[in-house]
């Protein structure tokens, strides 16, 4: 069966109260159960980690590839401004990581400083882009596994 | 039945051929099989249209507004240095734009100025995102209709 | 009699549909007659030309010069942006150009590539500026005549 | 009887004198006299005012808000590189300001820091282009009455 | 027998007529018959394509791909500043293309963006460069076939 | 008794009036009376100068020097943006200098000039960064005596 | 009574250690004392906070949100430079921030990011100006339950 | 008789008081007497005007050129900054002016503004640079009389 | 005895197996080892710490000046890009702190935002940096005791 | 019969031997017979200079411009990045300069100081380009004799 | 009597010859006379030194620092651009440096990276400068032995 | 033997003289016999060799490649501000080059050209970093011959 981490980044886990006009109302533990469905249905394992603290998610990163989780779906959220360090660790892991954002960065005129090194990314589409992240997540790995 | 114009910007007619080291060796042909099928199978209809010329691809969105089409998928390619005229356009249809990239921008160090205004963007997953950015065309589509 | 040409660049013959919210409700067809018959009244006679590809523009601009057109009144629209081999050729050309821009481009805060070419420039006052922008062409055509 | 304020920036009192061959060589008093008969013409009345002090200018537009002038006609000219509170000033009258300048400032590489602030510019054309200010200006006037 | 193509970018057509004070008084036409009688006294062929709009010139190129051509000596002209689209397709051909410039572009402050995809670039020495740039395409094949 | 001098800089006569949704709705001559009540309260006297003309400020502020004013709280307003030679005066007195600026700075994305030289700024909070300001003002007077 | 959590940032726990030169000789301790004395004889409850982790800082906010803090007074520090992820948590909060910064950050020459979030900044005036900041908040209050 | 024009710009009044550390503790008074003494060694009459006010600088230098002022001595100080109004004078009188500065700007990181219209710029060498602003300006006339 | 603190920034728990063609394959695990008896062959005892959270570093550093730590080494690693706090808690403690970067920083581009506050850098020379900033460290010590 | 200077550029005398990958293995010494030959061929006299001393460079183009040499024909190698006053020396003196480079500067992205001031420039073509170089030379020669 | 070393910059051999229109036709053979006369004249004497090469000037002024000259007068010219050693070498010698440029670096748009370090510059005023360089290093002598 | 040159770069040859608050007053001749003693202690010899001519210093490096040196240790010092030609033979040469600078770089603001072309940087650390150079040097040769 196929293992996923899920990472969300600072202030992902104030979704649904955090700015609505610009992040929507769904809360992040409707978004959790919502992608943890899609992800059954698929049969594979989604594991969800939120926090703050990008050094944290760096630990969460290493553990992973410790663990022989097969890909990362991550929302760098608060991370994308100066997130070099998250950055580094992606690029020194083994673990395919796919990056996702729940608006479109170029609206908002800026650049994720993580999506240097990870595998994708997709912006926009609210957050129905979770599950396409779970898709690609899933195709990464079947590619792999065929090559 | 859904409707989808897929517009391949400048230089992707020659897919397969022009540096398969960063591009792959899947030709533009191949690719276009590949899709349909995938499509097919999703019960909707994609018309494809390539072009070298900025304006002609201008012409065939304004177009695509007019016949009714539910969604574009376009990968602006060799416009999306420079295509502010592309990106006005988009901006002024009412049909919704899904933008892919074959490779991840990120990594080459430069923006899609088409980004801004089209509904979200994928990139990387090499020839994969096409099919991520039909699904995310098709989901625009039920959500709308839903909604 | 007095010949002018009128140059409307990408995106101008969706006027009126595009973004009304900044353009206004008036369509490409409708501002047509309003300056026909403005410039009937002043006893000139203006071709009116719309084309999304810029070098079709440029081809548009020499064949003016070829037929002896007496000036030209251009709004660049999409051309705006990076419009540079557009610019040269209005340099190359012996017809004077106006230029005009339905809103204020310092309040969207960039600026018109062509403007470094055309003898001057009238910006914003919607879509009155057409109407001035012939008052100019026709007081630039008086003034050569007269010196 | 419509009433326009002409605001002269600074320099424009020395205009035929100071570097006639950018500017020309009509002075500032044959200018006032054309622009008076120009206006007269259209039925309406132009008080004009000159000063070199940033500081005068913005007192001279809140009293001609007072006075309920219709509009305004400037030439920020010596103002226009750092004209940072004439700008507020603008933004905070009622009193719509039409922009002018007798060269065109895209040749000589620069941009208005006024021109954020008022409803349009007029750019090039030499003196001529006074004179489609007060066409403008009388036509904002004329559209907001007949709104 | 060698065979070139000789690519003219946007405002070549206009030669001799458009400020001859920088770029001369030769029409195209004269430069065309020069180059057509040089090449023939090295016993090679040149077409010659002139266009003013961007993709034409990438569809002349790939097709020049498919013909078997050469060699391509290119003068992107109008296309220098904004053309890559043009450049990536200029990476993406097997045709080795040799760039020219009339004028020396560091005298006038810019670059060429389509300089970074050609063998190499020769700018200066008026019209004469073109024979020049016939000179090194033909090195350029003799240096691969005797390779 | 403390003597403190309220220097309202450009634009701000025109309080209540200019850009209410920025500004609020406050009267500069309500101000002036809510700050004269407060400061009464406190003991202390402010005398209140608004100019429109920068260098009027820095008279007055030379004037303040000699006359053994004790603090001046001031708000730079207009003069924010170019005001350099205003913020050299500041420097070259020994009356220590508050600054307030109505709204956030950081929120319209630009810094004071005359910052650069004042003791403290206060910033945002609305009118009430006035009170904050004549406090700030008092403890400093109070620190000095005291120290 | 008013709740309020001051929020010490990145190294403000070596407060009267660390560059003494700049900061003063006040021990983090002292100021605590003299802060909860202040608010005290104000009627207001102070909690204060120290952390050299931004992350910590954010569940910090998010907590104070759901315990109903009335506001926070935060000195960022060492967040000033980077603490984007701190500034939109800021947005997030329905809890008013007040920014306060020992020495005047514009003779530093930088910016402290979270300032686009907070409401108001309070900067130099040495250590007072923790005192400004709990004033400004009373006052925020106030005027929230006034309104 | 020579008759030369000294004008001192911003702040200039204050010297002595102002930063001593940086402009000495001469004072403008006494500056102003050795600079009499020494211009009326040399045969020369010269007037001294002070302003903190650009525009009225801008009044002086025409009141100067249509006077018949043989040349003008000017330390624009506080104008060095922003005074782009102030240059453009400069550019439009026929009366050559000699820019002299206290201090090296070099050392202090910034350019005059005004220098790009000066004949010359005299910057450092202390309070000795207005003599040696004189001998310039002497030496100006004597070569156009000269000539 | 000399007492080292030896801090390995961001990612440097992963050493070894990261990157190996950049940063080779010694682990962390082996390199602590070679410090160590290197060290002690100096006669100086390292405590080694590791972390990926800025502020956990701000933390150790804080403590090692309370404990009386002679020197620190650090590789600061991913906190090279943005940790102004860390450059903060450097400056604001009086153990001298010699920073060591594995690759050198020249050959990537970028600059340690830290070493604007250590004592020295030494960047390059792979692993064997670690031993020279050992030494560099005794002798800082030795410099301090015998001066 | 016609003279040219061939100047080699710092690091010139290193070819063959610095860098292969970039810049070949044929030696400064084979470079020189080949040119040398080809210009025999040509009926013209080559001396090569190599220096890697900028001011010596300039001492060699004035000498060469006091002995009347007919054309110069340079590779500024190491002085393209900040041969400024070598630029100034090419602007003074009246002999033809033509540039070149081996490697083409827009693939490495930078851009030669003194291509400003040079009759034109090639670049790329390896080798080959010094014999086009010399062509240049021959032809700019002819033109000015027959001129 | 006062000796002053007069340094000669890259490219200043050749005044009189080099750009005339820009630098005037007087020879540097007859500036060298014209100034050696002016100084006998004030009873000083000076040494004239003339180099293109960066260290030589470098490599004089430590001789000059050795030999106890009491000033320098130094137009960098040529080194003007990237001089940097040379402005180090100033900043190390105990000899007052007074910087001449013939024509001014204002109008033409950069700075001299040696203003940095020199006591004062003079810019402009033609040839005469060098005499008002003279009078400026007597007066820095005189003032220094007067102190 | 091993065997290592000592390039000492532009102004170090005033080492003890030259601003001895930045540089210490150690001169460059006790420097080099403290260097010595070093070497000769570790059973190496070393050249030392200073220069202010940077293509002295390129010579220098060449011929150290010719004779076999081991290895380089360089102060570039006034070189690093545009020695972009010595960077170039410093990449050409198969002598490893270890660079040194006396004072932090970091807290000057400002990155050495060279840096990027050399094996490590040591900065700081005062005159003992050339200590810590050498042993890098012989580490560096070292590995190689163990390898």
């Amino acid at each position: 069966m196929t293992n996923i981490l899920l990472l969300q980044g600072a202030n992902m886990n104030w979704l649904g109260t955090r700015q609505p006009e610009i992040y929507g109302t769904t809360t992040a533990m409707e978004l959790d159960r919502r992608i943890l469905e899609y992800a059954a249905g698929k049969g594979c394992q989604v594991e969800i980690f939120y926090t703050n603290i990008e050094g944290e998610a760096i630990n969460r990163l290493y553990k992973a590839h410790d663990k022989g989780v097969d890909a990362v779906v991550m929302n760098p959220a608060g991370f994308s401004y100066a997130g070099y360090a998250l950055r580094d660790a992606i690029k020194g892991i083994a673990v395919p990581v796919v990056e996702v954002h729940i608006s479109n960065l170029h609206r908002r005129g800026f650049e994720s400083v993580t999506g240097e090194a990870t595998v994708g990314t997709i912006m926009g589409f609210g957050l129905h882009r979770y599950l396409l992240g779970i898709d690609a997540a899933l195709e990464l790995v079947a590619a792999r596994e065929g090559g």
